[in-house]
């Protein structure tokens, strides 16, 4: 999974790079780590914001925080930092995986959108897939075009669907991820 | 819906109020909203926290913040604060609604706890519910055993299950309120 702070839309449309929410990183893991996701990769190019996160994580893997709470540890150690989605496939590529394909989520609906039950399916196949949320307000349509496949966004009861990412993923995950004798 | 800090548990156990969490009120009232939730009690006795929660309220609601994002105030307007579960009950009979009965969730599993297909089918009857979820280490016992009913756990793929309860609350929203033909 990746969280995309560039490219990534403002509220008028105009690409720009998102600050890192700190929890964002802790949120995301944690869900990642219940619903058994691989990797959880925070992408961004602006240097002081791959420090911070990098702070953040020392502080809960190897720092005093691993030992004040260990299960954090267990889900922030899923995160990786990296400049772009381009590093995430190199990062994957040399780690020996098989290479993924690229699915993104938005909260608009496209034609070639997928249903959740059918990204359920391909991902028991066992085959690789990255899943991209975006920040601010969504994912750049030149990220959109570019992936193997779009998710439907998540419609509420109303009309109105601005989750925040948080949720969404969280949501998602538990969607196509989650245990489904839990009635 | 209530989000409660008091009476809640630390990691140790013992019975405290925790401290409100300025993304608790956001995320939890984007999910209400979007899943159909008609009141977001978050129930805190302390003084300065619940002056805290108001300021960041109206400034989303009435402020400079409903002008910059309208779809916000839509949200958090659902929230209301309160002293304590007694505090809310007392606002929804003085509100003219039928009395609800009270629904918990935990991490943990209970003998009497019941499945997300049931509550589900629970509401879908029309009778109103209180659903009650923790911050900090989660409600205290004696709201647990006070309810009418407690909620099963989310339990992940791996045996972990420390989600945020801005993850909890959007999973079971989900579950419970989300649209069935999404899929």
């Amino acid at each position: 999974m990746a969280l995309i702070h560039y490219p990534v839309v403002n509220k008028n449309g105009e690409v720009i790079a998102s600050a890192v929410t700190n929890l964002d990183l802790h949120d995301i893991a944690r869900a990642s780590k219940t619903y058994g996701v691989i990797g959880y990769y925070v992408v961004t190019p602006l240097e002081d914001q791959k420090a911070l996160v990098e702070k953040i994580i020392s502080h809960w893997v190897t720092g005093v925080g691993a030992a004040y709470n260990p299960v954090r540890r267990e889900a922030l150690e899923l995160i990786r930092v990296k400049d772009s989605v381009a590093a995430v496939i190199e990062d994957i590529r040399n780690s020996g995986e098989e290479m993924p394909k690229t699915v993104v989520t938005s909260a608009r609906e496209y034609p070639r959108s997928i249903g959740y039950e059918t990204f359920r399916e391909m991902l028991e196949t066992g085959s690789p897939y990255l899943l991209n949320f975006g920040t601010a307000w969504g994912l750049s349509e030149s990220l959109i075009s570019e992936a193997d496949y779009v998710l439907n966004p998540i419609k509420g009861k109303c009309g109105y669907n601005h989750l925040s990412v948080r949720s969404a993923v969280s949501v998602i995950l538990d969607r196509v991820m989650g245990v489904r004798s839990e009635k």
